[in-house]
């Protein structure tokens, strides 16, 4: 294992002699765990090998101590080049090299087919191009914030440049100055379709130096090259020191086995046995070994001990809620603002490292987040009109310790960046997406900004808990609550100005001594006849409903559901017993809380009445009443729709 | 209405005259929309404004054919621009001021805060940013198939330049030589959040540069300018003729209203009534109308007629289908593969105008176009690493009367591109997204590759028919199916080679005598005791499970449904008369048929046993079976699991 300094000029002929050798012990690897697995990306494994190499014997990382808080980060963002990248880590003994050949790519092991962080000395499970850069970015910014002189290194593939999201990246990179961020861009010219100059034409050179970035250009297979540039990149010598600096690396794909030099058929397919014994060959390995492992990991048991990745633990003073009165009106989105604010004053000091961080894209004062960027500047991120970067961005610094609040309007939030986040739960970030602008209640800014698909959406990612809250003071505590917890959490909310819940003596129903617990439901009203199951903002609606109900005598219960995931199921078999059950809702009927808590009823083969109120397509642009009254969901109708049931 | 011809070198000073006045006429018409609506953005309107009224001067468009199919197209990519744009439409007849002022962003109005097509004159909704130009690429191709000389104009905001799928959409456009094409980028320098550079720094004009297209820079209120850029760029005296034009044209935001001008504020929110007076007397108008319009606004009925914007009719030859005979093992994918050839060698000639169109990214092998690329490359695009662009594109080019094929993994077709289907269902595409490798059938490229989601996500596209093959054989049939359908359909299926499903004498299920029906199940084995329910890739599971039960002299029945939008109701209905009900998917079971199915028993008050089989959570990296038995899906646990049921 190779440790080199970044004092020395140049590397020694000794160190470079063992780059050589340990390019052929990795290729072995490389050849091995693939052709044994069936399957597998050697082409691109070989070709960014070398930079592979270069890059971990000058990073700060112990493989005794794979997440040491002071580490350098190495994310691979091109996570298929696994078998490349479990070969270095072998070589510089993260883990012994038998259960990585003999469990790569078998079910429940940590070797999986892209690159995971249950392999110590992985930072960031990949796979889906484009998102590598996002996350190596909150990375360097996290460690600047902690005020560590740590570096990021991102590799990445050359395909993968052609995703949008990559130049939001780097253009966020340059705005918040991360000098302490090297991406080398592994550049073999082919993709999986061949020729990437065939398959999309792209200037790369030209494009990185738009957006301000250093560019080092080099041969990707020659050490002393490799070295020269991370050096001049790490000791800022470049045009733009306060910037990151990309290495473009001319590589080849396939590199060190002749006969798959430069084909595209080795990008994801592995050698067959008798081409696999011929690698062997010429790295100059016994090629009989191949049948040997084979065997071996015939009878082979998946044991590899996972790397536990939990996000570092979030450590915060919650101060007690604020309690708006009935007569004020106000939003819930300013509920969030403030109380975001009231957290920031606790925990994120003048000066110094901020413990609660809050990114928005171009749409600060609607999500009222501008509070909370006077007082805390430094961990305000203003992510510009890039969503998918800021989702990933986001939940790279969820990870470290931080309380991240990202913030947009619920198109941006859910519809827009949904695989963001789908990858960010299975990094196992905890990130707080809190969305305003849910909903028909957005109004005239029409169908495209009406996100009524939320619950719909958010379901399918198994790990976020979803709540949504009635008014401003279920808000406020809900934003307290969430501010510490160490997974990820959406809360949303409408855009309207919203009257404060009430009990029936008229005082505040989420009053100081209210307690937000997830899975438990609220019943704002009671009644025997059945009951209005709402959440958000129809709640109003529905209590204004209740009392159309109420002044004609008929007593029915009213259930807030402000944690739709987790369900409060104990309230619903609750509900159940009133026997009549109408779901109203500012969503989508078919995907909404209607439905799911039609399956649930199902599932546990409760009968009941049940009627879904909510939108059968999309809504039109124009006030949030009158939509709401075109789609049924007016107190009258909401009424109406209860009386129906009840007969 | 001014009409210029191109020929003359420069405008005349009566021209200039007319637009300075039309501007005024427009801008009066902005600053009273919006006030009298009380919201929407008058600031980028009045920004754009020069350029849109010397566009339409030189477009080919006529406002008494709003749709004929030789016109020019103009989009506008910043949709809440609307005031402005239907301030020009106005001007240029496409329909009387009236209904515009009295109805703008009115609950049913044709005329929304964001752009739609039920405003006759304009082309696609937009309003999410970033989405515009792709869409422009669309139709500029699709004039370019059908061998027309048109052009296409799209304008843009500089907020949404930052949004990564303009970048790839540049590419795309010239990869694929779209010199019909010409974006007009509104380069105000101001976004929501206040000046561009400050909220995200870029080199707009080095960032269009590197990707090749020409840019010509030139003040955005100066007619003469304005004028010679657009002649230059359509004559193509630029640098690369072949390839698109950027016109970045330096503005003014709320230009021509002195207190207006560069003043953030404006960008979404309309004037209070006493500055939008003061601006009617800067314009030389009479500030009293405000009051006289408003008082008309009161009692207006909404009314004005919507324009159809269907997609142009697909007009094929479907040849009839091929048959795997049971010793075939094949893939759906490669089904799928076949019938898009046979089905282009009907349609699209060799030299000439194709009918069928397939796009992917970076997949073609995996998702099997690789015949069709070779039977008609005129028709093929091979769109990179972009999904989001090109789900965008293939939208538009499926409104134009092809049968758009968008092929790619599930991950990347559904995940990842969510939101521009949900942008394409607004604007009424016909686009056949069919997607191979979903589920945990993907294997070993583990859960970043693994679409367990794709139910549960396109349920919320309330117009996409869901159609998912239980084999080689179903596929061929649904594909021929979808090819002509003026509507967007999702097919999907998995990864593996599948059995061919047979009936119970051995002879394929899905023969030539098969019928596909959209919300028919297919019963597959009959049996009293219960039924097994499933779909995709876990149909021949289930066949299997059927056996084990069969052989213990447990007969139950078999219905695969392949259609899940339209759901096969009746067929549920006789179904839950068997009582067991036990779902099968390869999906999380919380979002997935299984749920579906447990919420319409209990909307429709069924009474059965039901038992829903799926992912809890995400899988790991491994073999298909092996990550199957894992979450209790083969064969064994699904018997098992009846047995359960039934007793």
């Amino acid at each position: 294992m190779l440790k080199i300094d970044l004092k020395q000029e140049n590397l020694t002929e000794e160190q470079i002699n063992w780059f050589e050798q340990a390019f052929k012990r990795c290729a072995r690897r490389i050849i091995l765990s693939t052709t044994l697995a069936g399957c597998g990306h050697p082409g691109g494994s070989l070709s960014s090998l070398s930079l592979l190499l270069v890059v971990y014997s000058i990073a700060k990382v112990n493989p005794q101590e794979p997440r040491s808080l002071d580490r350098d980060r190495i994310v691979v963002s091109h996570g298929h080049i696994s078998p490349g990248v479990y070969s270095v880590l072998c070589e510089y003994q993260f883990f012994p090299e038998d259960p990585f050949l003999m469990e790569f790519r078998r079910a429940g092991s940590a070797f999986a087919g892209h690159v995971e962080q249950a392999v110590p000395g992985v930072e960031w499970n990949t796979g889906n191009l484009g998102q590598g850069l996002s996350a190596a970015c909150g990375m360097a910014k996290a460690l600047k914030l902690k005020e560590l002189s740590n570096r990021v290194f991102c590799f990445m593939g050359d395909g993968e440049q052609q995703k949008g999201q990559v130049i939001e990246a780097r253009r966020w990179a340059v705005k918040f100055k991360l000098d302490n961020l090297i991406t080398l861009i592994d550049y073999n010219k082919l993709q999986i379709g061949g020729n990437i100059f065939d398959v999309m034409p792209q200037d790369l050179k030209a494009e990185i130096e738009a957006t301000k970035w250093n560019v080092l250009e080099i041969d990707g297979h020659n050490f002393k090259e490799i070295f020269k540039a991370l050096k001049t990149a790490i000791e800022r010598k470049v045009p733009y020191p306060e910037h990151p600096t990309a290495i473009i690396a001319h590589t080849v794909m396939g590199k060190g086995i002749s006969f798959m030099e430069n084909d595209p058929k080795w990008h994801g397919m592995a050698l067959p046995d008798d081409l696999a014994k011929k690698a062997l060959e010429e790295l100059g390995f016994d090629p009989e070994e191949l049948d040997f492992l084979k065997e071996k990991r015939k009878t082979w048991k998946v044991s590899f001990k996972h790397q536990p990745h939990e996000p570092l633990p979030i450590d915060l003073k919650i101060p007690g809620p604020t309690v708006y009165p009935p007569e004020v009106k106000t939003d819930c989105r300013s509920a969030y603002g403030k109380a975001l604010l009231n957290l920031a004053k606790e925990n994120n000091p003048q000066t110094g490292i901020p413990k609660i961080l809050g990114l928005t894209c171009d749409l600060e004062g609607s999500v009222k987040m501008t509070d909370f960027k006077k007082w805390s500047p430094q961990a305000f991120f203003e992510s510009g009109v890039q969503e998918h970067h800021t989702a990933s961005v986001a939940g790279a610094l969820s990870k470290e310790g931080f309380s991240v609040f990202f913030s947009t309007f619920g198109v941006f939030a859910v519809d827009e960046v949904y695989n963001q986040l789908r990858i960010n739960s299975i990094n196992r970030t905890a990130l707080k997406v809190v969305s305003t602008h849910l909903g028909a209640d957005v109004g005239e800014d029409g169908p495209t900004h009406q996100c009524i698909d939320y619950i719909g959406l958010l379901l399918n990612l198994y790990d976020f808990e979803i709540y949504l809250p009635a008014d401003p003071n279920q808000t406020d505590h809900i934003i307290r609550y969430i501010a510490d917890k160490p997974y990820n959490v959406f809360v949303g909310m409408g855009r309207s100005k919203l009257p404060i819940i009430t009990k029936e003596d008229g005082t505040p129903y989420f009053d100081e001594k209210y307690t937000f617990i997830p899975g438990k439901g609220d019943w704002i009203r009671r009644g025997d006849k059945g009951v209005i199951i709402t959440y958000g903002t129809m709640v109003p609606y529905a209590v204004k409903a209740w009392e159309i109900l109420h002044s004609e005598s008929i007593e029915v219960s009213l259930l807030n559901i402000a944690s739709i995931r987790p369900l409060p199921e104990q309230d619903l078999w609750e509900a159940s017993k009133l026997k009549n059950l109408l779901v109203v809702e500012d969503h989508l009927v078919e995907t909404g809380l209607g439905a799911k808590i039609a399956s649930f009823l199902s599932i546990n083969k409760i009968q009941a009445n049940l009627i879904l109120l909510g939108h059968k397509t999309i809504c039109s642009s124009g006030k949030p009443a009158e939509l709401f009254k075109h789609a049924g969901l007016d107190p009258e109708s909401i009424a109406q729709a209860m009386k129906n049931l009840i007969k």
